[in-house]
């Protein structure tokens, strides 16, 4: 196929929105959208200024076909779509195989690796954009789209994309965790949270300088052990504080190269 | 005591260097340093252009001492300090009681509250500094002092200190280890780390726009355990990433209103 110009939307929450804004921005034509909700789907046909497609099976005709539905929606929703439809059909998941795309149909995926906020606006040429399609041909149209948008594209195989995904989940929602705990700690201690924000800027920074294992810091590597009792005391017992405390430290010890392990 | 206007400095590690070297930046007389290591402390007082202090047990002729050595040497290196000694001494650790300076010492704490890289330039005016002193007198000088570097200067009792120091150890060094299994999951998949860059800065930005809790997103925010599972059998079966990933999905299951517990 050749360059893609028309793109039917199948999805109208958070990533719908977001994607179909960016896209008609950059000039793509976005001829009809789809939603669940009546509701959403009518706003964002509004806001895109393009008309609702009112069935899942009807015959689309549009260059690309991007679902942007969540990742359990992804195997339902594809197997309504119509086998007639000619253009290329691209979920947006990072943890959903691109085979769960009928065969029947031309298949990839545009996963953007970001977490949507509702309001707060995106830098989309920023978000690093991962693809995959069947054929060379695929590729190089879905790579278009991409880069129209960001200046960050990848090329990864499912399974790449699936441990690109895990990897996320333990750099935004678990850091994100950890963040969490702090400010708990903080709260119960009347502390104000805002006194940590140097100190997360500089940790996230940190990392973009030099790989995070040669960036740690702290008691457990330094094996000051006096610190960590000191510090599960304040914990207290059997609470989930206190577990990750342990693990967390363990972990950190462990790959310190203290005499003894942990 | 009135105002501050000279400075021993007790430590000749990564603190004593910073600190000592802005400290003189602000006009401050250092009168001193003193170093277990010969070389380092020779190194630092030619620096500051100082001489050193060869006996720990001198009586010290400056308003304040800083003991800048490490958190479990505090103890051993303050019983050393002569009683004739009438300056202001002051540790900087995060986890170490006031109170670990002998009563026969004006006493006190002046802890910044940032990680220090050999190399990395620190802005200083956004580093927090945390106080404590006996007495209103002690407080309002050791404030002047700090109010001198930085533009947030905290009060905090030994108590609030501690939880301070802990929730650091959360939001730091707990954090930076969850980067690290990002970093191995993508070197694994053979990935270039670089690509979690901009979610890694979009995490630490979204916390300082809002409270961690209202942040949260992902597979066990949403309650989607088929990811969950998927998450689980690409890490496999006991090991760290496994143990940390299924104690750490369960917290955030736990805690986003799912039906049931996990």
């Amino acid at each position: 196929m050749s360059q893609i110009k028309t793109i039917a939307l199948i999805g109208s929450g958070r990533v719908a929105v977001h994607l179909g804004s960016v896209l008609q921005s950059k000039g793509f034509d976005i001829v009809g959208v789809y939603g669940r909700d009546e509701n959403e789907a009518e706003q964002l046909a509004q806001k895109l200024k393009t008309k609702r497609i009112m069935r899942l099976s009807a015959t689309l005709n549009a260059d690309l076909i991007i679902l942007a539905v969540s990742d359990d929606a992804v195997g339902e929703v594809v197997r309504q779509l119509s086998p007639q439809s000619k253009g290329l059909v691209v979920h947006t998941s990072g943890s959903v195989s691109m085979t769960i795309i009928p065969s029947y149909l031309r298949r990839g995926v545009l996963y953007p690796l970001q977490t949507f906020s509702r309001d707060k606006k995106i830098v989309w040429e920023n978000v690093p954009f991962c693809l995959e399609a069947e054929t060379d041909a695929d590729v190089n149209a879905l790579g278009a789209v991409a880069e129209r948008i960001s200046r960050k594209v990848y090329l990864l195989s499912s399974q790449q994309r699936k441990a690109l995904h895990l990897a996320a989940v333990f750099a935004n929602n678990f850091a994100n965790l950890m963040f969490e705990f702090s400010e708990e700690l903080l709260a119960k201690a009347e502390i104000d949270r805002t006194i940590l924000h140097p100190l997360i800027l500089e940790t996230a920074n940190k990392v973009l300088m030099q790989p995070a294992a040669e960036s740690q810091t702290g008691p457990a590597r330094r094996g000051d052990l006096e610190t960590i009792r000191t510090q599960q005391q304040l914990l207290g017992e059997r609470n989930a504080l206190r577990e990750v405390y342990d693990l967390l430290t363990r972990e950190i010890y462990n790959r310190s190269n203290h005499e003894h392990q942990l």
